[in-house]
């Protein structure tokens, strides 16, 4: 009896995170989904499972070569074979160039590009055998565009991109959908409400994105044929400037 | 009684711009398809009729001011309000610099960027007092690189692109989604069948990009919410070198 | 007894194209300058002259595909052999979409493109034979970007770029060196002084160009050894946001 | 008495860095030139002496900061005003994603963006009192394109982009010179020498980059007056596909 495709998220946050993991469930996926503490995994498990889902939730530190080999390898044996694998862990913080801590620069790039290759490799390992697959990498307004007092930031999610297209260069042709959706705009999270109030009051006419349709989004490049795939698409609220 | 909204494709060739027009039919969108000569429209508009939609065939020089001010008045005054715009037009060539004709380097880009222009436009001004309505400009690999004896055609999407780029960043916040998908490979064409036989043999393995599949990312374009909206995506069969 | 190289600016107006006539003439070019009018090239003929070099004037439409043939062939069998040419041409406007009329689209694509596609190819037609050459064409901001308000500009300007690149990429292995020095800011012309007074205010500061300076920029470029060539550059003042 | 202006390069190989040690020199200033070891440094030191100038060697690992801070207030306070920094620390692999080993991930990163980094950071920190100076940070053909097999170097290479970028932004309005050479093509090392024979017998004709070369095009950067700074440019050679 065959089990079920398996979707991983790394880094289910409460926003986007979640939300891409509740639109594979709903799909008929089997949902592997990670954060540094498994117990904040709690709801967005109980959500999927109430919808009659099936999820699971792995407690796990992205930068830790160590745990990831052991998760991919984990869900691979004991869940069933790994179809999606989900990249979503940011770091945006600003300073100016004096201001930056050497700390904060190699966390910031821990978490958003060595986790991100650390990702990207194990799911490469787990999907080449079946040349099949689909690696989704989450990049944002930095990926692009080394902006004053992102040197930290941008500097991560510049790598994070140049994985990306390497990835898609080299697994491409070896039947692995590699895609970088560029996130330019705010997303609808408590972080936004709280600290952006004025850009937040947008929310009602859309001038911020809903996770929900980022969430779509990315499973539309999952459904993508694969004389038709997309390596990178930008998403941004109708009224952002570019 | 509202009238159904209409979709417009300028450029129904065979393929790309027919399987658009289709997809949109049979979302319920009224279709005015275009050509140079309306009489090679007529299996189009007869394929969406026998699958119950509705379609309407216009000949037209999409580089004649006036032959597009009058289509853009025609279809809003007799067939209903322009929802949707698509154009289509190309002029794949390639000369060295030397053998390149003004003529030819002219023409290419009445065709595929004056075109584009004039489609744009007459899009806009319908569309603007609406605030609603998607334009999407179809790219190709010549619109991000100018490749060896490309002066031409590059030059021409190129321009393309900055029309699609300009229009977005002006009527994007009036509430008018305007995309540039990048078709980066060979499509399903006849003329690739005859000219590229090599090319066209690797379209059972997903060589070579489906229109169908094409349009159904043209529709997925629309179909976004306005808080997510995709300005530049590309689309590339899996083998695809890039 | 050979003749003394050419240098051609084609659009040698008061700034910039005057200012980069006048370095080449000072390094032993004989200069040959274009404007529509000749008589407004007076001035800086005899500017060269009384700094000791040597300056033809030519009155040339550089639209015209006839005018611009019979110019390089004049000037290759009448003054000397032509080794650096400079496109100077430009056209600036900006208009919202729906304002932007058919005639302004397309004039300002004949300036900025078109003429210099004619340029490039007779340029190419005259130094091929040699393998040996420089053509640089003059970029803008609007050469990377299609801001709001751009379509018409931007179009001509990302044209241009397309020629450049493929220029570059076609003749760059038969020892043409093709560049596209892409200037972002605001320049010392006499249009700056009486529109953007405020701008041109920070003139004493460097906040806008000076044309000698993007002279020597190009200067620098031609004397670039071939197996040290740069294609592409920004050229910006200090100040200026990007 | 007034100390003559420092201009320090990290990491000052035998090829490239080491030219730009020489070049700058010969304008007369004072070099510090770093490599990890110290002794590797004496031909340079005596090279310049020999020549007139003045050299200073240190050993230091240009990935410690505490070493970076040190080297950085030891100058200022020994030697002079630090006016030019030169960052020229690459570590160029390749591995297909699944061979690429989480410690070369991290050295490939800590060795050519992490070392950019605290330089860039030191370089403003001693510039920024003084309001002047230029830092240049050696790009490559992986700053751009995330190729297969690269996700290491290019990550790398992308993140140390975002960082001239960011900089040049917070900094340029504070009258410091951000500049990001991208080297495209082979150098004229002994590693290519002994590596690539077949690319290095292209040496004669201009195939290969010579160091003195791009060493001028170094110093051309830090003369360019800053009402006409470069932030980007390309150097290849001519015969070089792009």
């Amino acid at each position: 009896m065959s089990r079920p495709p398996v979707a991983v998220v790394i880094g289910a946050g409460d926003a986007t995170g979640g939300a891409i993991a509740r639109r594979f469930a709903r799909e008929g996926f089997t949902l592997c989904v990670t954060r540094r503490q498994a117990d904040k995994l709690e709801p967005l498990v109980s959500d999927i499972a109430a919808a009659g889902g099936a999820a699971h939730a792995f407690g796990c530190d992205a930068r830790s070569e160590e745990q990831m080999v052991a998760l991919f390898s984990d869900i691979e044996r004991d869940i069933g074979p790994i179809e999606v694998v989900v990249f979503n862990i940011g770091a945006n913080v600003r300073f100016s160039i004096t201001e930056t801590t050497e700390r904060v620069y190699r966390k910031v790039w821990e978490m958003a590009a060595l986790s991100g290759f650390l990702t990207g490799r194990e799911a490469a390992k787990a999907m080449l055998p079946r040349a099949r697959g689909t690696i989704i990498f989450t990049g944002a307004t930095a990926s692009l565009r080394g902006g004053n007092g992102f040197s930290a930031f941008a500097g991560a999610k510049f790598a994070l991109r140049a994985l990306a297209q390497s990835m898609a260069r080299e697994l491409g042709p070896q039947g692995i959908h590699v895609a970088h959706p560029i996130i330019d705009g705010a997303i609808d999270t408590a972080f936004i409400r709280d600290n952006f109030p004025e850009r937040y009051a947008l929310k009602d006419q859309g001038g911020i994105l809903d996770p929900e349709h980022i969430a779509e989004q990315y499973w539309q490049l999952h459904c993508q044929p694969r004389d038709c795939w997309t390596h990178e698409l930008d998403l941004r609220p109708w009224m952002e400037t570019f």
